[in-house]
């Protein structure tokens, strides 16, 4: 369990977001109003979303936006975050990879979330709003932005997934300790959630359905905007300043990466790490491998369309270009829950596309098989949608030893796991058990898509 | 929630621990051989516990005992702990004190433990110790323990007070996913267990009943030795590379703290703040207050007796002098499980014998507010132990404003809360209640000692 770990000062925290689509050849495809199936403006999310936020969101032009010292002053609070050279993994593997990972868990709410959380609530502040609403799926995105929520004094409204309220009612306990309102969705409180309960009075839940909710509600109450803590570009660019952190650290290190591993859902933590060091393969053709590691029962990059596709379920939102599954997918019910989401934002599918990342499809027995050799090694109980990462980059140091190669894997540590111990509980019990996707199962959703692309 | 934080370097890891006896003018009372009633020298702690610690309990001369290099390497995965400015506390309170906490909650099992059970995990593995046993209540102890006996190659068993086992499910997962072996108290396992479980086969245990089973298997395994994560002096002399990286803390921050203030259950994370500033009480008379925080429901230094008493609830230990409740006092069920102990360790109890030392006892539902002011003020959830440090650090800055007054407040934020959201759920809900220890009880138990001193 030896370790090394390398420390970056208060003034070594970024001062730009690094927004990446100012560099790609091939811009991301634009959102498209799905009544018209025109591209829409800046100015059309402006209802829902804080204008800085719309704008950036938009934003093709500016390689680097200034992050407000007010943000900055915030992500003080734990940034820098460490980069560890995991000796103690390298030695359990017997590995001739030298094997890095940069430590977003020691977050106060203990992931990445917080990165973008805060920058989202300070805009929405900044322009008079005073409430604003989300949903969250297993809880990592809500306890974020309940923290930024009480840190610049606004009001936040979360619809959990109903089952997650239940399963993981500590996450919920920690949005309501730092004054947030969690409702469970579907909840009568919406239109959309009473339609579904009136339906099925049993329902417990999808992220989609909470999307829906939350929107319905933003669109409802004064002065209140929608937030979102995946998926979307302006998300991204706020999680860069993981990337960031790292470049300097590496070079701390004096190493420089080979292979960047994050875990996948919408795309978050894994653009956070990886577009500031894709930069350079945009820009200087840079020999890197840039790996997105999701979960086989989710496989949106590997085995997903590239096609425009709603965000939530019940198409609420602009048409957005995804890699997706369909945005009727009913992702088996694994506890990486964070990446129980459909579809990948408009960057990433465009890099995907363009051949610039790599993805692979990860089954949950292995994750937790990682993660437990992980924590073992490292002695941090990574979070079970981490774990995909930490399997991935496993994977590809088993692969070096045995080419007799010696590549430097970096990947994103994205968040623990101290609240997801019940999921430990049932793989350590023999319990937990694998998700396969038939063909048939996705054929079913994809076939939903219009073809557009 | 603005907030400063004062990070140190690796190099100032301290490279000693600061052992106080050497510096006390009246000396801690020696243990003493219940049958004989005469003091014990180190070499009857050899059989239970590793020589080096054993030693360490006995040293009154050296105030300087190095850390081996190998502890501190590990030291180095989380610390050094950053000190914070709480910036946003002070602004809820609106008071004119300073107030600063030392961040030992950013370990990677959430607490100050670690800086021990590493330490006596190395030690035991140097003399070729291959097994330790240990008790754990709430289970802090037991986590921390459980990583660094996988750090250090060591089989570990936990014997887990039988209410926490179930109560407190996650963190005996965290203890199986490092790898121990965790076993409900009272067991089937040992001796004492059994006959308690004969007579009462309900019993849910207690952290006396923990203890005596711990130290029974210890004796019986070979190459085995028992650990304890709290009460004797050489976890009190591992736990001052707190105080003492606080001490260059405040430094850089340009002040001087006024009051010092733990929470206090045997005394491991107090002593470990303290220790290190009453230095300069004891030997250049430096004008501080150290404030032991403690739960009503658990008050030996406020209620409690100067007397020798054992230190589990079966009678296996030697006496030890302690201010103390009786070995027989049953807390009550409070969430922080850490502070649940009848006695306080020799050295604090002959500082606050000396008058070197205050006590402040502090119901349950005060502590839950002031935790829940801390985490919307500084965005951390604490551990209900460390939420009475913050009650009494909150009283100090709201009487210091009253007399217009600007005291500098340092407080150790021992651990962090997100394994037990159970307890905040309970609270938020309203459903926490105060215990109240009626002197009829509390006589009850001390009728019990032995009058010695």
């Amino acid at each position: 369990m030896t370790t090394k770990k390398f420390l970056l000062q208060e003034a070594d925290i970024p001062t730009r977001w690094y927004n990446i689509a100012a560099d790609m050849i091939n811009k991301p495809r634009p959102l498209l109003n799905p009544a018209t199936k025109e591209p829409i403006a800046a100015s059309d999310l402006y209802p829902l979303f804080a204008r800085a936020l719309a704008d950036q969101e938009m934003n093709q032009t500016d390689a680097w936006i200034d992050i407000p010292e007010e943000v900055r002053d915030m992500y003080k609070v734990w940034r820098p975050t460490p980069l560890v050279r995991a000796y103690g993994l390298e030695k359990a593997l017997d590995t001739t990879a030298r094997i890095y990972f940069k430590n977003e868990s020691v977050s106060p709410v203990g992931s990445h979330k917080l990165n973008s959380a805060l920058a989202q609530a300070y805009f929405c502040k900044q322009e008079g709003v005073t409430n604003i609403t989300t949903e969250t799926g297993a809880g990592q995105w809500g306890a974020a932005l309940s923290y930024a929520a009480k840190a610049f004094g606004l009001e936040l409204a979360v619809y959990m997934v109903k089952v997650s309220y239940h399963q993981k009612p500590y996450r919920r306990s920690i949005m309501q300790t730092f004054g947030a309102q969690v409702i469970a969705s579907p909840s009568m409180s919406t239109k959309s959630g009473r339609a579904i309960l009136t339906d099925n009075p049993n329902y417990q839940g999808s992220l989609g359905t909470a999307i829906s909710e939350a929107v319905e509600l933003a669109m409802q109450t004064p002065n209140c905007k929608y937030t979102l803590g995946s998926v979307l570009n302006h998300v991204m660019l706020h999680q860069t300043v993981i990337g960031l952190e790292a470049e300097k650290q590496m070079e701390m290190a004096g190493d420089y990466p080979d292979i960047i591993i994050g875990c996948f859902g919408g795309g978050s933590n894994f653009s956070g790490i990886a577009f500031p060091f894709l930069r350079h393969k945009l820009k200087e053709g840079k020999d890197i491998r840039v790996i997105a590691a999701e979960p086989s029962s989710c496989p949106k990059l590997t085995r997903g369309e590239f096609q425009y596709d709603f965000g939530d379920e019940a198409g609420y939102t602009p048409l957005l270009p995804m890699f997706t599954l369909g945005h009727t997918f009913a992702p088996a019910n694994i506890h990486a829950g964070g990446l129980r989401y459909h579809g990948a934002g408009a960057i990433v599918s465009q890099l995907r596309s363009d051949g610039l990342l790599e993805a692979v499809d990860i089954p949950q027995l292995e994750t937790f098989d990682a993660a437990t050799l992980f924590a073992r090694a490292e002695g941090i109980i990574p979070a079970p949608e981490s774990a995909h990462a930490i399997a991935a980059a496993i994977s590809e140091a088993l692969k070096a030893k045995e080419a007799g190669a010696s590549p430097v894997i970096l990947f994103n540590l994205s968040g623990h796991g101290l609240l997801d111990m019940a999921a430990y509980d049932q793989y350590l019990a023999g319990d937990l058990t694998n998700y396969e996707l038939t063909d048939k199962d996705l054929n079913a959703t994809l076939a939903s898509l219009e073809k557009i692309i």
